[in-house]
């Protein structure tokens, strides 16, 4: 185990992190928000120590690491930058807790979106709201996606560092070199941000409004900075972020392949089909489900559209009360959803659609053997021939994946006395990166009433969803810590 | 496709039935219920009538089926027996509505036991009681076990309807013939059965109502005769029932081992072991849980082994309203119990231990594999070597059951206006046959409150999980039916 490249690339984290939090403060400065500025900087301060320690002490040794060191670096990485992110809202006083302030933060950096604050609106100021969601936006595509842009690293390394990084179990290499793939991913994600907040903007969203919905927006996170979430802008506004929902989480590969003018690639893939058509249809159920409570054909699209775009994205913005709905099916529907997630390769949570189409082909195509058990039987995703470790790959995922959350569930059982629709959609919203969850335990769709034992073990289940389980189960293990 | 075999058998199977229908028709007559005798008299005549068309007309003919006819066969017997089973219940009277009668049937002949009766207690008389339970005794080891074991049939086509006959993925074959197979299976079971009814009977149980919880432990099924279950009856009887619960769920193979006194072999079954520690585990995480409810170490036991033991082993009796405990964690682990079910080769329904077993090693497996790829990987299982083909099917079965579930939730959730909670574990009840489910639809632990439409699902639900779900899809996929 190389300990020293690791702590050496934390330390890299911590670096980039102390600067990123010149952004807060700055956004602090403009609004007069002193101590808040102040408390940022005492963080940058914190993280710019740390990261100048371990870079400085371990620069000399060898670069040579394995898919294990890469696989832990992500979750380290991913933990330490939550551990120091949490400690603005302490310091500024906004929440006062650590247990929450990091769940918060955990929340930001995995694109999850659930909070503890019991009131969105009013509850910090223009700098730490704008941090709270700032850590959508880089959480979104991922703290070492970014690293790699612009750090330069030996080409196998960093490769192993985004298996673990890159969402979905397939990830095309848009161009040979990492580097260079990190980039383009990152213009795309930029450019698709930029673009929402000037039609924010243009839709009448206050400036720093537009801003803030946009990184939650791309992250697929869900910070607001309302109690209502998005329900007081106007239906202008609600269509663009439900739009941008669900272009978010669609394959990034899709976006550069319009971009180097493939379309026919770019609309050929299957996945992004297959996507909106679970999408469409879902919406059309949760219309039909919603329409006695809305009783306008307009509204309930919208608000169908809306919801079933949020959840499936992962992102977890609401214009309504859509926990509280009385419509079973819509409930049933948006449920499902939350653990099919949108697409691989995209800032989205949930299973992924690839590996749940791949999971549906291969079990028909095991059906079908049991008929005809000398039938040679391949099973095709985009076109090609998916091999066996793959396959085994995603039903194992699968495996893992339930046991994961079983084990979540009895564990937010242990102590408190919420409903099993609470315990069981909590944990889906946590463990998928959604954000809202139903039952008795939700107040204004937050996680406050849950206990500090709860909220650690749901801020690991966020780690866990976020990383796609094996990374966090590795840097847990004590065996990959002891044994040579 | 062999029509004219598969339809003989079905002909086979119903002048089966028609002789079964003898044994109600004549515990009502020892109890003077004229009517209900009369009513199985008419339906003994209509399956007799129709069964003695099937098999004379088809006589002469090619005995020759494949696995898809065998598992055609095992569904299309499973629910012509239940759509003739149903027949008594309305005949009588006591089940006015049919679809009530035919869930009813199909929860009894599935061993579910989930029931339509609002009140159970004086709902229908003892022939229609002991008619009710005894489909739980005839469905527990499988009509088509039954069968084999009385009629002739060449070696090949049985082992075809046993394969989708009995539950879980690996049957050691005991004996090389299936005939003998069934009947070792059959004698065993008649044996515990027998056993059963004696410790009851010595525990002060009426003779009557001894016959019909065996039937009902038995068949791992659940059905009663009282409103409370098995509560009014004394703690002796009740630990002698919660006990033959957890025999009932274990793999018939291991009596055999013992009977033939190779006990070695018999106590060397991992999977026997397992399920033993997953039930401990659970009665002592349910007992931490339920602790406050009864305040006394005896009955928190008690209680809480009784309803691990039932809920594990897909029965479903209760000794009390433990649907309504105000205890999360209790209720998460046997929600999670409802799913895992007891092992393979046992009367019971569910997932079953072998295959999550299966399931967790190959998780565990293909996680060893991310770290180093180049390593030869085997799953053992019993000490011997699974090979890939078993390991996928496993995977996908997995898949396919997660599907169909959330299919069946999805279709509940369609009109009732039921939580969350209450759709999920219904369905999650049914489609592993055990009775049971919590939430606001529940009253005294019935189905009453569901929608013909709900209750039609849920009656295919439990069909579906009792034949592992693959002859369900083949018989009611076009396909089978249209193509050469």
């Amino acid at each position: 185990m190389n300990y020293k490249m690791i702590f050496y690339t934390i330390g890299q984290v911590l670096l980039l992190e102390a600067a990123i939090l010149f952004v807060p403060l700055i956004v602090s400065l403009l609004y007069f928000e002193w101590w808040s500025a102040i408390a940022f900087g005492i963080v940058a301060v914190i993280a710019f120590a740390f990261g100048f320690l371990f870079t400085m002490c371990l620069k000399k040794h060898s670069h040579l690491i394995f898919a294990k060191e890469g696989l832990i670096i992500v979750a380290l990485a991913w933990i330490v930058v939550s551990v120091i992110g949490a400690l603005p809202f302490v310091i500024d006083g906004c929440i006062p807790s650590y247990v929450d302030a990091l769940f918060e933060t955990v929340s930001g950096f995995t694109t999850t979106g659930a909070t503890i604050l019991r009131e969105v609106g009013g509850a910090m100021g223009y700098g730490m709201f704008f941090w709270r969601s700032f850590t959508h936006w880089i959480g979104g595509m991922g703290v070492l996606v970014f690293i790699m842009a612009i750090v330069s690293r030996s080409p196998d390394r960093s490769m192993n560092i985004l298996k673990a990084e890159m969402p979905g179990p397939m990830v095309d290499k848009l161009v040979p070199r990492t580097r260079d793939t990190a980039k383009i991913l990152y213009l795309i994600y930029i450019g698709l941000t930029a673009l929402l907040i000037i039609l924010l903007i243009c839709g009448g969203m206050p400036v720093y409004d537009s801003v803030v919905h946009a990184f939650g927006t791309a992250g697929t996170g869900g910070f607001g900075i309302k109690s209502d979430s998005i329900a007081s802008y106007n239906h202008y506004l609600q269509w663009v972020i439900a739009i941008f929902m669900v272009l978010f989480g669609i394959n990034f590969n899709v976006f550069y392949l319009i971009l180097i003018r493939k379309f026919r690639l770019a609309f050929g893939s299957k996945e992004l089909w297959t996507y909106l058509s679970i999408l469409l249809v879902s919406v059309a159920l949760v219309s039909y489900s919603i329409y006695p409570i809305y009783n306008n054909i307009s509204d309930v699209i919208r608000h169908a559209f809306f919801h079933t775009a949020s959840v499936m994205s992962t992102t977890g913005y609401t214009i309504d009360a859509f926990t509280e709905w009385a419509a079973p099916l819509a409930k049933a529907v948006l449920t499902m959803l939350m653990f099919i997630g949108a697409c691989a390769g995209s800032t989205a949570g949930g299973i992924k659609v690839t590996r749940v189409m791949i999971l549906f082909k291969k079990a028909i195509n095991e059906f079908r053997r049991t008929l005809h058990p000398r039938r040679a039987s391949v099973v095709k995703f985009e076109g090609k021939r998916i091999d066996e470790e793959t396959l085994n790959g995603v039903g194992s995922y699968l495996a893992i994946y339930v046991l994961s959350f079983i084990v979540i569930i009895l564990l937010i059982s242990f102590e408190s006395s919420f409903s099993f629709e609470s315990n069981f959609t909590a944990a889906a919203s946590c463990f998928n990166n959604i954000g809202p969850f139903y039952g008795n335990a939700v107040a204004n769709g937050s996680f406050a009433n849950y206990s500090a034992f709860s909220k650690i073990v749901l801020t690991f289940a966020m780690l866990l969803g976020r990383l796609e389980i094996y990374p966090m189960l590795l840097t847990f293990n004590p065996y990959t810590w002891i044994k040579k």
